[in-house]
């Protein structure tokens, strides 16, 4: 079910919010850590900014190697996504204790998680500073998938039909909310 | 209902990735923006980011001031946060013009959101670079309120019987979708 997303409709991939999952790859190593914040910077060219604790071997991954994908996780996988954010790669391959099949990035070669909804591979935009005081990693989209079911048309299309593949915006304590509704708003018309 | 957030709990206000509604005075002048695009980037002390395009009056304010307030909009005023997204404060005085109430923050006297579930005031930490290249403002969160009716004790309590103060998660064209379930997700064991 997975299609490739127009990179003029990246962002839109994260622009409600949702808790991401961060794989990295470098020479023979991998991880993937999961990160509530995470945001778009810019819709054109597709750039994201992504929070990555110094402690985090995910961290070294990324200097390493110059890339991140950010994978979206959803309902059908919450303690997957709260498990892979609670322990670290430093010491073990997190993708072979939890049984997690990654799949290759098509442009960058990046282990995505199977069982997300939307995968984004980006390049590293290095910016030593913002990483050093606020761990702020900023990063170029080069490619991005979603699924049909969930993401289609360059919109999330949420309805009962596809709980499983709504998205996790993380509470604390591995509570999720859960975007089960969705509202169309209307510009006011205002006093003149 | 509105209650003072301990400084310690204030990021968890938007770890969930809620729209934001950017606030901001200098001299006499005042506005009100919608910003999907927002993130903590560290819990102690709370700091946060968030993208405030150049062409935006509300920047111009901030770049004057030094301050910026982040209000959570929810259900209630869905049709609210997408007008101030979609109209300039350059030429008209929103407030009046959408009869948005506001009251004055405690910390920092900015004009606060009405209706609103959250409010944060924050001090910009000048970054011109990230500014320039990335439209992306750094803050330091120096208070905190939430909606006891739906915040409480350091984290967020949505459930059916709060319904219209669940927080906004834009999809695009003023759809926003809407947190109105939550799950708890547990560590995975993995194998051994």
């Amino acid at each position: 079910m997975r299609q490739p997303v127009a990179l003029a409709h990246a962002c839109r991939l994260i622009n409600h919010g949702p808790t991401v999952l961060v794989s990295s790859e470098h020479d023979g190593q991998r991880n993937v850590m999961a990160a509530a914040w995470s945001m778009p910077v810019e819709f054109t060219p597709p750039r994201v900014a992504v929070v990555i604790d110094k402690s985090t071997f995910t961290r070294e991954l990324v200097l390493a190697s110059g890339r991140f994908a950010l994978n979206i996780p959803c309902r059908a996988i919450a303690d997957l996504a709260y498990t892979v954010g609670s322990t670290s790669g430093r010491d073990e391959d997190k993708f072979a204790r939890y049984g997690i099949a990654p799949f290759a990035g098509a442009a960058l070669a990046l282990p995505l998680i199977e069982g997300c909804v939307a995968w984004l591979e980006c390049r590293r935009i290095a910016e030593p500073h913002s990483e050093q005081a606020y761990d702020t990693f900023f990063g170029e989209v080069v490619a991005a998938e979603a699924d049909a079911r969930v993401f289609a048309g360059g919109r999330w299309a949420f309805d009962d039909g596809n709980a499983d593949l709504h998205t996790l915006h993380h509470l604390g304590g591995g509570n999720f909310g859960v975007v089960d509704a969705t509202i169309q708003s209307h510009v006011m018309k205002g006093r003149s």
